[in-house]
């Protein structure tokens, strides 16, 4: 039985659930920054400081790796699943990176909005990786697939009206092309938790 | 015989094909856009409905490899292919969005050139598709790959020459900043065409 | 035994042995440019040089690979690792380019601190690269995985600054759009950097 309670086997998925718990503490750390507009240094800093911590988390699913001779998955699935979950971190972490970096004075309407988009998703992926475990749960992923897709578009469509905004409301480029770059990162952020979902229907595709 | 008429099979090939000629039909209504500048509402309209179209297909092929014990080409190959020709559809619709939401006046001789470079790119791409479909075709798809290749160089030189000029025609930073997104959306196009490229390199590789 | 003297496979040995050699040269260039700013256009027109020899190799990879039976790793990790070599020499291409492109009249501090980064990058994968001769010596490119991962970092933190000062120090926008993007192809450079340790730790893992 591949699937079985081989405890390195357990591991791998401890490290998963792991990784999606991060990110959903990441996200809430971005809803929390943006909603309460407080002490943006402190909180800029507990971001940079979970994407460390997804960081080692990555960092020690590439350590199993190295050290397993059976692997849940196809090795290169996992290297990649952990890559991508990391990605997502990395993004969520520029956008508020550029805030600080760039001093931005107060958040934007629509950049909530697009960190609500990227708390739904994480909460997503946190919700999916946990089905990896047990063979039969496989084909679950595929609703948190669609779901994902669903997040990045409207992430998309809310990214492209605050683009339109922003040059309709100011001539100021120096705002104008900070704002963009916050938007991009965090529009990123949700291309790359569609990006997991992509790699959990090709795990779920072979494995199921 | 691994490339006979099993109808599944025939089913994958159907697909692509259609996905070859949604991209010359989005690359088609590109041209036009920026060729004949009138009624921009309706015509991004247009853009943005093939690129659902192609949206379809592509979940149409997702689809179809959950149900599919065989598979023509590696799984993984399928996927890809089918998510990298949704990425060029998606790249040449966010250029025409961006030239929306920015409410651009007029085209620039630039993006009129680097339409007709995606336009012969995804003409490209349509011709080698079907090369799939026969195993003894498949070789055939490196005189496109190499082509393609060219056509994403010929793209680059024009986006950088667009850049240049764009800098020493205008003091306008807000149209500076509109275009060089313009041109980065085509230019992403025409390598997400040579990424394409890639991929069918990498299938004719592992089956001919 | 796997990786013996097949004349084939040494070939395959000895392009990416030129690919990372070549990766060095363009990154020296590329110092010098920034170190000694003179002759722009000489020295922008090695670098555009240095890139197309690389392309050269990732071509004669590819070809090799075309008409090989037995090849010493997978045939796509191959193809993958010659082309995110190749998009390393892209990277630092761009940056040089943009500089020429924009008229840039001198580089800023932090691009020089970038392109010592590049530097050391591009050294790092020169060194890494003969390790795969030998299957004893696989398990060897662990410690450039991490030196690029530390690299990589290095760069982000840098162009990070850069891009915080960028703002403080100038009102002048065209000037902060030029160099947001030489400062970006610069990191972009050495996150591929990583990718290419990337790729390089999934071989070694199988088949160390």
């Amino acid at each position: 039985m591949r699937l079985s309670f081989i405890p390195q086997e357990d591991k791998f998925f401890e490290l998963f659930t792991q990784a999606g718990n991060n990110l959903v503490k990441i996200a809430d750390a971005l809803v929390d920054l943006l909603e309460n507009w407080t002490n943006i240094e402190a909180k800029v800093q507990l971001i940079t400081d979970l994407e460390r911590a997804g960081d080692a988390v990555t960092h020690e699913i590439a350590a199993l790796l190295h050290k397993s001779f059976v692997t849940p998955f196809d090795r290169e699935d996992i290297s990649i699943l952990a890559h991508t979950l990391d990605d997502v971190a990395d993004f969520v972490h520029a956008a508020a990176d550029a805030m600080f970096i760039y001093r931005i004075t107060r958040p934007t309407e629509r950049s909530q909005e697009l960190a609500a988009v990227i708390r739904e998703a994480a909460g997503e992926i946190a919700k999916a990786l946990p089905l990896l475990r047990r063979r039969k749960d496989l084909t679950k992923v595929f609703a948190s697939c669609v779901e994902l897709n669903r997040l990045e578009n409207k992430a998309d469509r809310i990214s492209r009206q605050a683009l339109g905004e922003l040059f309709e409301d100011t001539k100021d480029t120096a705002y104008i092309i900070k704002w963009r770059e916050i938007y991009e990162h965090m529009e990123i952020a949700t291309d790359r938790a569609e990006d997991v979902a992509n790699v959990l229907e090709g795990i779920a595709l072979k494995n199921a």
